[in-house]
């Protein structure tokens, strides 16, 4: 699956990942209205609208970008029907050959980490039988537990040629809080950044590992640092546009080849048409709203590389 | 709830927590056919099976205990199916009086724990109206991201009188990879813990902090030293029996006043009748078995308190 990305990456030339992170408030009344009346102001409702407004940008957007991002949370927030919602999302991206990185940030002792890992990415047996729960191509991971935590994930991307993004250095105003403390003079997150990079190691797609990480764009010194430990591995870059991080802070990420990251947005695109910029579209076309903040974005990207 | 949690325990004279984190291969063949004759051998068929061997072990443990953690990852593997086996757990075992601790082990930045917290502590708006999603009383949280991953937890516990038990020291083997690097000299899980001492006292219960830890059974040095750190924070144990951890062990999680911790053990009880000691009740009263094994778990921590 890593081979696939980084080939959509190349032939629709953006390094770029759209995270599919609805709120309620993103969408427009008409769709919000539609789904309410028939569902009602209940959470299947709330669902409905969500699903009717991604389907609206994935539609705008498929063919410009490689990936999407769902944040699950976004979703589960809803309950059952958020998550039935989240699955829909999944599938649909799927069908547009769209790469879909869940973004669910989960992570366990190992028994544990290995129901996460068959939900997610693998097959569960029933009986005779096996199936796909939410069947993403990559999730993103949490590092705290170490590797008897992060192995059980591993296991299933050797089967199932899928990938993940383990959290390295994330791009929250506190993130340094535990992640930037000093061990032997070096913070944490060059640790965990040298660790991915030995358990990507074992499992290689053509260039680069089924093992990437998460390093914010917010803190691109520190990217500059991890790209360095991390030769191997995708970093999926949070922290574009809403959350402050530009352009030109981005290409420490990258490696010589113009490879190796994956710069995600999802307020900025998904939300566009409430942002300035984009407002002439207006509410109801809030879709090639996206469409032009991804292309904008795109180009953005381009332009520094 | 962290008052109610006190209660339970206190009039229950058990600060057992029973994991209800059921694997397809603990399930009873009965229950299984039962479930694959009623919906085939598919996610459905898996969930209801995993539903009813809960349902018989609530039913048979529920007076004993004064909370269950039901570990979503085992119910999350089964995708959709899975998710709402899940929520009828968590509302059945509400139902009977008992705590629900969800062990969810979710973190992010602060607007996505902001939707995790709606959606497994609090309500989500739908127009003029608000839901709970899944609406576990307590529920565990990954501290990787600093304070402002943790503070939409910690608002939504207050909001709802709810709690959470941060990871500090987790019962793994590898839990030392990171979690035990030293900074100025002190590992990094007491760094966490000073944080969770620091973040509980600004909600507090009448004697604990709806702030809460988690500190495996199975490191008992290290839980000494936390448990002075965190002198008002409820340490919920897992590692016990199955893990390794022992009741003499989990002494030190104890404060004076005999409270302060709750002791997990998920497969000790739920596959008691797969354990030697218990294989006399057979597969057919695995909810005997698993009554007797709470019952034994209890009186064996009562025995060193």
């Amino acid at each position: 699956m890593i081979n696939k990305l980084i080939a959509g990456i190349q032939k629709k030339n953006a390094p770029v990942v759209v995270g599919l992170d609805p709120m309620l408030n993103y969408v427009p009344g008409k769709i919000k209205d539609a789904a309410f009346e028939e569902f009602g102001e209940t959470l299947e409702g709330a669902a409905e609208a969500i699903w009717q407004f991604n389907k609206g940008i994935i539609d705008a957007i498929y063919d410009l970008v490689p990936a999407v991002k769902p944040q699950i949370a976004m979703y589960e927030q809803f309950g059952i029907p958020g998550m039935v919602a989240f699955k829909k999302t999944v599938d649909y991206c799927k069908e547009k050959g769209l790469v879909v990185i869940g973004d669910i940030k989960r992570g366990d002792i190992g028994s544990t980490s290995a129901a996460y890992a068959a939900g997610h990415l693998g097959k569960v047996a029933v009986g005779s039988k096996s199936y796909y729960g939410f069947d993403e191509d990559f999730i993103t991971v949490n590092p705290y537990f170490g590797i008897d935590g992060v192995k059980p994930f591993i296991d299933v991307c050797k089967e199932e040629k899928k990938g993940i993004f383990l959290l390295v250095k994330t791009s929250n105003p506190s993130s340094g809080e535990f992640q930037d403390q000093k061990i032997d003079g070096k913070p944490l997150y060059e640790l965990v950044g040298r660790k991915v990079a030995e358990w990507g190691e074992e499992c290689m797609g053509d260039a680069y590992s089924y093992v990437g990480c998460v390093v914010g764009a917010t803190y691109p010194e520190m990217g500059k640092v991890l790209r360095k430990i991390m030769p191997k591995s995708y970093i999926l870059v949070p922290g574009y546009g809403a959350q402050g991080g530009t352009a030109k802070d981005l290409v420490p990420y990258f490696n010589e080849d113009g490879l190796g990251a994956i710069v995600n947005s999802s307020r900025g695109i998904i939300a566009a048409y409430k942002n300035d910029t984009y407002a002439k579209f207006g509410e109801e076309n809030y879709a090639e709203a996206s469409r032009k903040a991804a292309e904008d974005m795109i180009a953005d990207i381009r332009g520094c590389l």
